[in-house]
């Protein structure tokens, strides 16, 4: 009989959100008045339409496939060129940073790379991730078996856990020990924080002193409104030989549905084998791309391309600003409700304090009970997040303004 | 500094279709003339304009995009309900074959399937696969350290190859020995081979008896002519308890651009963990889409789902039809050259012998000098593969014909 992947019986329970999923799903058939009047501000869906220059550029992209002439079939397994040039000179080079076209890798979506990521390195590095965490990072670790089993706090062995407080303004500093890779996400989810110059510097001298590799998850750098906040780990000198970055199309252009991300591994990035020889890691994730996948709908590419024209930047642009006033909303709402807030500033994620010592399942069931509200609890992200809950700011004006509303009654 | 994946330099050279693409990039860059000339009958990828069902639903599900009210996020990781169902009614329980809807999962292609699949099975299992083979099968275990090193014939150690030859018409026996995975693919790419019904009782039995798992690879099932050969390894009675199935919307539907596929895993289907339990794969699998993906473009799916509307199914009718028509005139065409020919009747891919002792990569360079027509090396299927080419009828008329009258001047 074949054997199984034993590591993933190690993971708990459900993964976050279709445990979040389940719950809401058991109230509304039990309550179906209470289920009309819910509205969703747990997991980070985007709610607006897509941009019209996505929508085009897709159709036609579509209208080419229905000709012979214009027909594509199997694209370049790494995405086609003219989405990665658009990419490496709108997000870099003209920001002054010096990343080539085949730095560029076209995917379906950062979470798929987060995952896919761990396919190149050896099982043998020792892992660090924030705590709270998008739990990403850490399952994809746990079924690769580079953990032991979960501890009674919900971590697990064999990871090194970076805490995120209020006391570090959930930005955390690197560990004393070595590690060999460690996860950032910045503007963070789920806490809404963002990382200064000096602090990414602090990580980057890190990963230099100690020969790790940063895996840095910029999937919300749109959302920075501060003008001395980074928006890419390569904006620090020396991150071009110690990190790769992780983008995504689904939160600034809508593309949650539509699937698009890319990740940038540039090619002086090493990593070391078993016998101490220092190779590039450049090679085997292009061979990983070659033979496992063939790149992402064509259409799809054409959408994300038509995202850096003026028109699509300019709709980013609204989209952003709407969801950010959603944000700031919410975040009035929850403070003059007497919570303790923190994010929603540089992110589209507000981090709350629990209040009266609710731990965040209990807060979790009470607000989609008494508020019909879903929120996402923070001990799904983490020992760390207990005590917390994330409000997302993903939603419609419209219900961003009655959950402010409804927020009045939480105390 | 981190550890990479030592896996991936077991791995030989480029992947073949890469390889192959750089020897023609050489050829026509020294000899631009020669290139205007050039038909590709190498990789398998469709040249036909997509199917008008799969265009209108994809242009539609766009348009829905643009809307707030009809917008789609996140969809469900395993694909949506509206896709799987058709899948699962059309191409299973319309054919007898009882198949739940949860039982398929949705994917951007077997090509990707066929590599994440070992995601949720143990290293220690013994994999037996034929040769020659697709070599995303092989180089897939070769990465997830499956194997020992590459042989000199290009094969790995710990790898139990299956021969196929013309003495077995292609088509190998169960080995003796006990395997615990075995990758099987009928109609078969490279060789055009097709199992009957009592070959694949056969391997079912193995497999029963030897609690072995059959991943059954049908991407070309649509191809097939003879009304006595199986489309689904599930045809066959006990495979629900010992197999799953790859198929894929690429040479049916035409979407090698497109992307999606799918898998069948049955809940049945047991796997063993190292202290002797045994458990169903398909929660595991589950996990997997859960925590690495989120699904496939939301319109991709809609393009797929119109693939089983009358109209969709029509159209695809007349794509294997077209494509199987280039088979017959290329196999004819061969034939009358003195070629001996395998395949091209249940299969779009013919299986040649390569004439005069030449090997298939010598065939290759002279096909793609003297002809001006790309085909694939037999060798880049494995060691079972010298001495073989395959032609490709995936291709429009025009050029199925030119090439069945350049090939009379090969010998």
């Amino acid at each position: 009989m074949a054997y199984l992947n034993h590591n993933y019986l190690k993971l708990q329970a459900g993964y976050l959100f279709p445990e979040i999923a389940r719950r809401v799903r058991e109230f509304c058939d039990a309550n179906p008045d209470a289920a009309k009047r819910l509205i969703r501000c747990g997991i980070g869906d985007v709610t607006e339409p897509l941009p019209r220059a996505a929508i085009e550029a897709m159709k036609c992209a579509i209208d080419e496939l229905g000709h012979r002439e214009t027909f594509h079939g199997y694209g370049p397994e790494q995405g086609y060129e003219f989405l990665r040039s658009s990419i490496a000179k709108c997000d870099y080079r003209d920001r002054n940073i010096e990343i080539a076209d085949d730095e560029i890798f076209v995917s379906d979506g950062s979470k798929c790379d987060c995952g896919h990521i761990l396919d190149i390195l050896g099982a043998q590095n020792k892992v660090a991730v924030p705590d709270p965490v998008y739990p990403v990072y850490v399952d994809t670790n746990v079924m690769a078996g580079h953990t032991g089993p979960v501890r009674k706090d919900g971590g697990y062995e064999g990871i090194h856990y970076l805490p995120c407080t209020a006391e570090n303004n959930f930005v955390p500093e690197p560990p004393r020990e070595r590690v060999d890779l460690a996860y950032l996400c910045f503007p963070n989810n789920p806490t809404g924080a963002v990382a200064s110059r000096a602090q990414l510097s602090n990580w980057v001298e890190y990963a230099r002193e100690n020969d790790a590799l940063l895996l840095f998850d910029a999937a919300y750098e749109a959302y920075i409104s501060d003008a001395e906040i980074p928006h890419s780990i390569f904006e620090i000198p020396g991150a071009k030989e110690c990190a790769m970055e992780f983008r995504s199309f689904s939160k600034n252009g809508g593309f949650t549905g539509v699937r698009c991300g890319f990740t940038v591994l540039p090619k002086l990035v090493l990593a070391r084998t078993g016998d101490g020889r220092r190779l590039p890691l450049h090679p085997l994730w292009q061979r990983r791309w070659s033979t496992k996948s063939n790149s992402v709908s064509y259409p799809v590419q054409r959408g994300a391309e038509a995202l850096y024209s003026p028109e699509g930047r300019k709709e980013i642009r609204a989209l952003i600003d709407h969801y950010m006033g959603n944000a700031k909303i919410l975040g009035s709402a929850a403070t003059s409700a007497g919570l303790q807030v923190f994010g929603g500033v540089n992110a589209p994620y507000l981090w709350v304090k629990t209040p009266n010592g609710l731990t965040s399942w209990q807060l979790f069931d009470r607000m989609l009970r008494e508020l019909n509200v879903v929120i996402t609890p923070g001990a799904g992200f983490g020992a760390q997040g207990e005590g917390y809950f994330r409000i997302s700011a993903f939603n419609s004006r419209e219900n961003a303004e009655e959950v402010a509303r409804r927020l009045k009654k939480l105390l």
